[in-house]
């Protein structure tokens, strides 16, 4: 007997929870959502899933091969000081917060910015293996890796020593928020850095980052590349 | 005995392939996957499942509750000539092909442009529930609508009637394509026309479209919504 054509809709969940929690997957991914603040209670089960049954890695596969494509489509310039750019985030895009979220109920759960940025402190967070294998591939390809994170200046130490620790070395500029900055919307903090890159002269080829925040604006890269994060939103 | 914890990550198909074909529309839907050509053979089923079992239309609920809470945020000005206005794409938006690329393995095989036209000229596609719900809500809210399409001027008369037909009524403008820009980028036209409205006086809060032509390029609407649409891409 073969299975009912829509068997995949039905999971842990009702059916009617499977479908909402798609279709809110879908507007976050989106954009459309806009601003939201926690995963809805009736998705944690949903998004547990997501992260840890493998669609979650299997999207940033498909991401990182989409902008791998398009970089080994370019024509980049030989000794042109390092000014053919790709533009990376840091969380959720190279390192993962996913054990933190864990304990947060996937994002159903307010969260201190203090338990935060302790966990990240300690610098063991795990790289995203789709992402640090494109930061290789685009290494060899010729391109000048920037990062470009919400994350403050003080932390740029422990920053620095987790992305080494997992595997990302010899990028061009790790750029983090500075304390004048706190209060700058994301997006705007972004295209700032970015408008300051094409003053010196960069050409910013591609950027790749999990927030709206880092894909919308101005100074954008020539294509942007959003990865998956169900579990929360940076305005 | 309760079900595996992943059990929806299997269906018809492999769980290889679904995974896959998930993955893939993350990329289609997010635009990483860029200008696109077939839908992937495998992915036929993963497809036809998207669009008849219930997920597409609970997505496009959910992009209308979403523009729908936008709207309604906002103050628009009383008695100033219709001058705040959302946009609106056509086909995918207001009105669905899904029945004629159900005729095509569902954006899997080639088609013709011409019979794509004829099927557009018999003025019967239907309309998408939640955009014709989101339509008249948004008309009570008093935003002058401006449906802004791809299709060329000679359908003008069939676009009319079927838009009619089939519930969608007094908008304050439909654009349609010109002859003369035939060969302009779907991003590039549409931007124009946004510009062109803008530089008329008018004020473009919101704009509803299923592709990402719809949603970038320049005079961007405050808010722009995300319709899925896993058929086809228009560069």
């Amino acid at each position: 007997m073969s299975p009912p054509k829509c068997l995949d809709l039905f999971s842990n969940n009702t059916r009617g929870d499977k479908l909402y929690c798609e279709s809110w997957r879908f507007t976050v991914e989106t954009n459309s959502a806009g601003n939201w603040d926690l995963v809805p209670k009736s998705c944690v089960d949903f998004v547990e899933k997501y992260m840890t049954c493998g669609q979650y890695l299997s999207d940033l596969e498909a991401v990182s091969y989409n902008s791998l494509q398009f970089a080994k489509s370019l024509k980049l310039d030989d000794g042109d000081g390092g000014k053919d750019v790709w533009i990376f985030d840091i969380d959720e895009t190279l390192l993962s917060n996913a054990p933190f979220f864990a304990a947060y109920g996937w994002g159903s759960e307010p969260y201190e910015e203090e338990t935060w940025i302790e966990w990240q402190e300690e610098g063991l967070q795990p790289a995203l293996p789709a992402s640090l294998n494109l930061y290789k591939e685009l290494q060899q390809l010729g391109f000048n890796l920037i990062l470009l994170s919400g994350r403050y200046e003080y932390q740029r130490n422990s920053t620095d020593k987790n992305l080494q620790l997992m595997g990302y070395t010899n990028w061009g500029k790790l750029i983090l928020r500075d304390p004048s900055e706190a209060d700058t919307p994301a997006t705007i903090y972004k295209s700032q850095k970015r408008k300051e890159l094409e003053d010196e002269g960069y050409k910013i080829w591609g950027s790749s980052g999990d927030q709206w925040s880092d894909l919308m604006g101005f100074s954008l890269a020539k294509r942007s590349f959003k990865l998956p994060n169900l579990m929360y939103y940076v305005a």
